[in-house]
């Protein structure tokens, strides 16, 4: 029988903020099972942007990164917040090990071709080598992954944290049981959008279509959901849409096909 | 038969600029057999520290670390420098994984004591666990160390670069034939400080204390070799003195028992 395991992405806000983070380094500590912890960190490159006098340019809550903002990321997302996260890991007990798609050749990407918008050094995943990885992890390794990649001549890329947990969680689908959780401001995904409470406790790909031409699901949740559902094609057995403070718990949304 | 490795320690200056780092790189993935790199980044932080408006101490070449200097050097020794280097030797070929001493517990290390001087957030190195590091050097892979441990309570200590190549060499000796290399300016061990080529080519203990009693070895040298023979004392097969320039070739002083 395939080992379960367990890859949750978190935003920055929960990573960057003492408390949360603390809470969300217990709750994680004490998921059994194999696990991965893929994070963000945008409001801490934004901060340190600033007081660099580098100016943060979203597009569609995308980061334009020029040579600055990429050095700014590198520090940031591969440093400052990866390696706190592993050192309180450590601390918990769990033997974590920070990695961007550049240690070991994890994540391989290509810059993203310029379109009608410039996004700079920013990196479309092309390949996820997930043997070395998958080998740690079954010596009870647990990856801490900063949403960085590498081209493979030698530049870092910044890449979207999401994609990088579906991505990830695709490849390691080859060895284990993957439940890919993704933590989101909101409990789950609602039924109704004024109404907290109105989590839509699982979601099947009929139901989805469903709600989908109702107009229940629509907005940004509409490509999140497409790529879980991707995500389920490829091979990951359920994908969770919930809060980090439920990592832990069964609320959220499942999701199987 | 026991397999070779070679771990070689460069400082700062090295790897921050940007042709002596080309060069370091592509003389370092041309090294046959096993391999390990530590770095230093000290002139980064620094500039970065002095971008944030904060004020770099050093006593005796140390780093005094408070908290907010502590954020420095984990951005940019464990961001900014490591990330570059093993992108960099991603693309010449060589399987690089950067590492603090927190990631898989590497090295767990205790904040210096307070006495005359309070270092504030310095790690003296406790202990090495060398065993998934060996396996994964085994399979191929080349661990890139950055000047940072934990003390396994959640929090990151800066650490001298010099300590944790030395102390990473015993602790790997008991798996690999290692072959210890620090980088510095000289070619090597000198006889005459004013003559650049009075390298002395090998020194065995005996030698070492003659020279040492004679004055011909005095001032930071001779820590630095009291180090080379305590770590040669704990397995490690051969210490070289030596630039960076030189590691492909038989240059600078070859240290053994």
């Amino acid at each position: 029988m395939r080992e379960k395991l367990t890859l949750i992405k978190v935003g920055g806000k929960i990573v960057e903020e003492e408390a949360s983070l603390r809470q969300l380094l217990d709750d994680f500590a004490t998921l059994t099972g194999h696990k991965v912890l893929v994070h963000g960190g945008g409001r801490s490159a934004t901060r340190l942007a600033e007081r660099l006098g580098i100016e943060s340019r979203m597009v569609d809550g995308r980061r334009i990164t020029d040579a600055e903002t990429l050095q700014v990321v590198t520090m940031v997302y591969g440093g400052l917040v990866n390696k706190n996260i592993v050192a309180g890991l450590q601390a918990r007990g769990v033997n974590a090990l920070g990695l961007t798609g550049a240690d070991m050749n994890v994540i391989r990407s290509a810059k993203r071709p310029v379109g009608n918008i410039d996004y700079g050094f920013v990196g479309d995943v092309k390949q996820v080598n997930a043997a070395l990885l998958s080998d740690l992890i079954g010596k009870g390794v647990v990856p801490v992954m900063a949403p960085l990649t590498h081209d493979g001549t030698g530049h870092l890329l910044n890449t979207n944290a999401d994609t990088i947990a579906g991505e990830t969680a695709k490849a390691l689908a080859e060895f284990f049981d993957v439940t890919l959780v993704y933590c989101f401001e909101k409990k789950g995904v609602l039924r109704d959008e004024h109404d907290d409470n109105s989590v839509i406790s699982s979601l099947n790909y009929a139901d989805f279509r469903h709600l989908a031409e109702e107009g229940v699901i629509q907005g940004g949740m509409l490509p999140k959901l497409q790529n879980a559902f991707e995500a389920l094609n490829a091979g990951v057995c359920e994908v969770v849409i919930t809060q980090a403070t439920s990592i832990k718990g069964q609320g959220g949304t499942r999701i199987r096909l």
